[in-house]
């Protein structure tokens, strides 16, 4: 069951894996089908044509999926709603297409099928099979019922005596069954053993074979990352991108790209080809303009190991891949989302491209790190999260340049995801932020200092990070009874459980120039030191 | 410029209500094409899928869209991610398709096709035109640069010079396009006085026919909302699905359906026949399993008029139309997404399907009313306000039966978001919350009363609409200095606003009963109690 059509996307995703370590580790270590199964809600849902569209076009002929077109869904026949002609789409994208028919009970034909699938290896496969839904039960089959509701004891003994099975007998298993499923156990255990004893070896000789198949850096990897010189102006886009690049080498398992904003995202792989089944080993993967895909594919990648995946959009455009991050948080899968222009900084696009809630939005999913840097050195420790963390992480970076600031310097700091950026004596008032407005926060804190008036900027990267600090630690960055002020440029929604007066924009943007824009909505460094003087007052 | 696909989908609700309305006020007052233009980019998201199905499968003949296809976007070359035979894949919609070739500068042969689309009353139309982006740029014509970056003053110069045009002149208008233009306003002048006068011929003839054009209820429509029994248990989805029926006389611009989920979210339409483009007057829609195309077909329908659209799907799934949602938001479409299973308390389809963080998420959106009534009576109060107000509602709606309230009965009360549901004396401790944990609020008030303790009770079913009255009604309901303890089964982002001690679930969820993962969850009576005891200790 659901969420619909995020296992046929998982499966792009998969094959990408397969593709590109069988390229990079050799046949001998990699070389498997991805089989699925999808039904008719699966083929409504428009992450089937992304995906679809994508498995077309990179030519992943490991792809071999049956559709189960049984003509039931919950509202009844599937012809209140849906009567694309299946077959010819997947023929548009390219796949090689096996129409069954009313077979669903002739193992031998599926069989074939499946075979006749996996020897297309420069396309995948997609076997259309007609089935009845709850065959062969006497009443329900057929039906939309039996999609959601149990079929009940009188049918069940009906359906067994039908089908020559014993009523009174309940988890029989056929014995003919069970052997030939122990047959099947030996035999592969016997090839698991002799992949093993060859995975072995050629880890023994390599860490960069090791960190591929695992998934993990090679050491020394953090030494790799780039440095920045305090005081620089740098859109964490580009300072993200710049980190991606550094990292390439002693993390071989990063592979990805953008959704058609791969430039622009920083998500480019410079010098590691570009991935297609035939040059399987390039680590620059073109989504194409499927957001939903990317991320679905890139669950699919987490789970098949060995990938680190990078998916860059416009924050704003996370809405539109929220099925997939939603299951990747749920699932535990590490993937690396990259959401840039991350605010109404983004300017002339206007609120279209202006993303107010998404941080917001994001925040509030259970199990997804969400880091929206202050500067460049903080971008730095985003990635170090982001690659050693078990589960997905969001990548909040600005499309504007950000100062950097010297003492976001130690990384060990901004790992705790909230820490003290400036500090002078016992503070008066703490002022607070993430992203783009911590600036704001220090600039303000050299104002109220001007006036005699102590003030702690607090620097909060990730949020999920700070919560998860001791009680100590989070107590000693926001001591009780020092007022808070806290600025965001986004909605407030979050930020009152830590600060008295939060700062923010609770509303869409408006089409001017970025900086124009985040002046007129109250962005910046006098409001953030006119909150704190009517805290104090 | 995108968000794409959305143009696409929303041009499908334009063309139901273009149809309902024909059929339901005569093609006097409503017969016309629904024409539009679309890109790559559109044809690449998974909404363009969604959306081409669900017209293809209703025969929505009036719709004529031009593709075009220039190849480029913003990555690159459309070969670097995209290979779909496009045309063969709306045939398989059951689309007329047309393949114009390279001929984007012959606009006799355009014409000659959008003319053979219109005479193609039962399929939909798609005319595939090859292009080349930035023709005849001197320099740009055909690259991905001049998808984003400006054309320099040179290139502009000799571009205007190649097109045989004063390289000195800007913004000319040549005189016969100047002429054109001029007659066709006067030969659409008289068309629309025509119109005019059959419309209003018409409309004084009938209240429904001003209703179904306007989008407005008829006098006296509130008269027919459901009475509740106070004490009885009902599913706020049931008592939804009961005000729907009631209100379909009086509001006849109501129509719409669920996502493949009608029954279960209360979106049937009973007796009022089922829309095609066939039986163009039936008021149930089967939106198939397509939510994003749901969702950006509602925002089509709100802005063609006439039409006030409902659709349902389960609350985990409005992941799948934020896209199309934030787009009813940004542009003030009044659509009615009627999201249900609201909560951990869906029980056993288990995490996929049990929203925790949906409602904060939604609730972070600018512009969008987010009711989750807490009783049959806030359901009806919800219902008045989702079709009185010029924007999109959620209304988030209990799989479970919940208590209905006897002082709730006053609808005036709800409507202002929040409000005193219970009191007693002057308050020690203020109890608030939304939806299903109103009831726990309710049973903690009532034991903390026999201990002396006097627990006011607020229920707030749409924090927007709270927010939006005035400071004395607000402080009224929270006064300054009495402590407050939330509940919500889902994340507690937004509550700390409010409350001191926020209870909620920010987590996923987990597969058992919905009482019993309500339960473990600390979603319960004396979980509240327990926290007011703390804040009063």
């Amino acid at each position: 069951t659901g969420p619909l059509g995020q296992g046929l996307a998982n499966s792009v995703g998969m094959a990408i894996a397969e593709a590109n370590l069988r390229a990079r580790l050799g046949e001998e270590l990699c070389d498997h089908y991805i089989f699925g199964l999808c039904s008719d809600g699966d083929m409504q849902e428009g992450i089937s044509h992304e995906a679809a569209s994508m498995a077309g076009h990179l030519g992943l002929g490991k792809i071999v999926f049956v559709y189960d077109d049984n003509h039931i869904s919950i509202d009844g026949h599937t012809d209140l709603a849906f009567s694309d002609d299946t077959a010819a789409r997947f023929r548009a994208y390219d796949w090689h297409v096996i129409e069954l028919g009313n077979k669903g009970e002739d193992l031998d034909a599926i069989e074939t099928a499946i075979r006749e699938g996996m020897a297309e290896t420069s396309k995948p496969t997609m076997i259309v099979l007609e089935t009845e839904i709850g065959f062969p039960a006497t009443e329900s089959a057929g039906t939309h019922q039996v999609h959601g509701y149990a079929i009940l004891d009188d049918e069940i003994a009906a359906t067994k005596t039908l089908m020559g099975l014993d009523p009174a007998e309940v988890f029989a298993v056929a014995p003919e069954v069970a052997d030939a499923c122990a047959a099947a156990g030996v035999q592969h255990r016997d090839l698991f053993e002799a992949w093993s004893k060859r995975a072995d070896a050629a880890r023994s000789d390599s860490p960069e074979v090791v960190a591929l198949m695992d998934g993990t850096p090679v050491d020394g990897w953090q030494d790799d990352l780039p440095t920045w010189e305090a005081g620089a102006s740098v859109a964490t886009r580009k300072a993200s991108g710049a980190v991606v690049q550094a990292l390439l080498e002693k993390v071989p398992s990063l592979v990805g790209g953008g959704a058609d904003l791969t430039g622009n995202t920083g998500t480019t792989i410079k010098d590691e080809g570009v991935f297609t089944a035939e040059t399987g080993a390039g680590r620059q993967i073109y989504y194409g303009i499927r957001e939903h895909a990317m991320g679905a594919a890139m669950v699919g990648m987490a789970a098949h190991g060995g990938m680190i995946p990078i998916g860059g959009t416009f924050l704003v455009f996370s809405d539109y891949m929220r099925g997939a991050v939603r299951l990747a948080a749920l699932s535990r899968h590490r993937t690396v989302f990259v959401w840039t222009h991350d605010s109404v900084g983004v300017g002339e696009d206007g609120p279209t491209h202006q993303p107010v809630e998404h941080v917001a939005s994001l925040r509030a999913m259970p199990g997804l790190d969400v880091w929206r840097p202050a500067d460049a050195h903080e971008t730095n420790a985003s990635w170090i999260a982001a690659i050693t963390t078990d589960g997905p992480t969001a990548l909040i970076m600005s499309r504007q340049g950000l100062p950097v600031f010297e003492d976001s310097a130690d990384l060990t700091k901004s790992a705790r995801g909230g820490y003290v950026l400036r500090d002078a004596g016992e503070p008066a008032v703490i002022l607070t932020g993430a992203g783009s407005e911590v600036q704001h926060c220090m600039d303000a804190a050299e104002a109220l200092a001007a006036d005699g008036i102590s003030a702690r900027v607090v620097s909060m990267p990730c949020i999920e990070v700070f919560d998860r600090q001791d009680d100590a630690y989070r107590a000693s960055v926001f001591p009780s009874g020092i007022p808070v002020v806290s600025i965001e440029a986004g909605s407030t929604m979050g930020w009152h459980r830590f600060a008295d007066t939060a700062l923010g924009i609770d509303r869409f943007g408006a089409s001017a120039p970025g900086g124009t824009v985040m002046e007129k909505l109250g962005m910046t460094a006098s409001a953030v030191e006119s909150a704190a003087r009517e805290l104090l007052a």
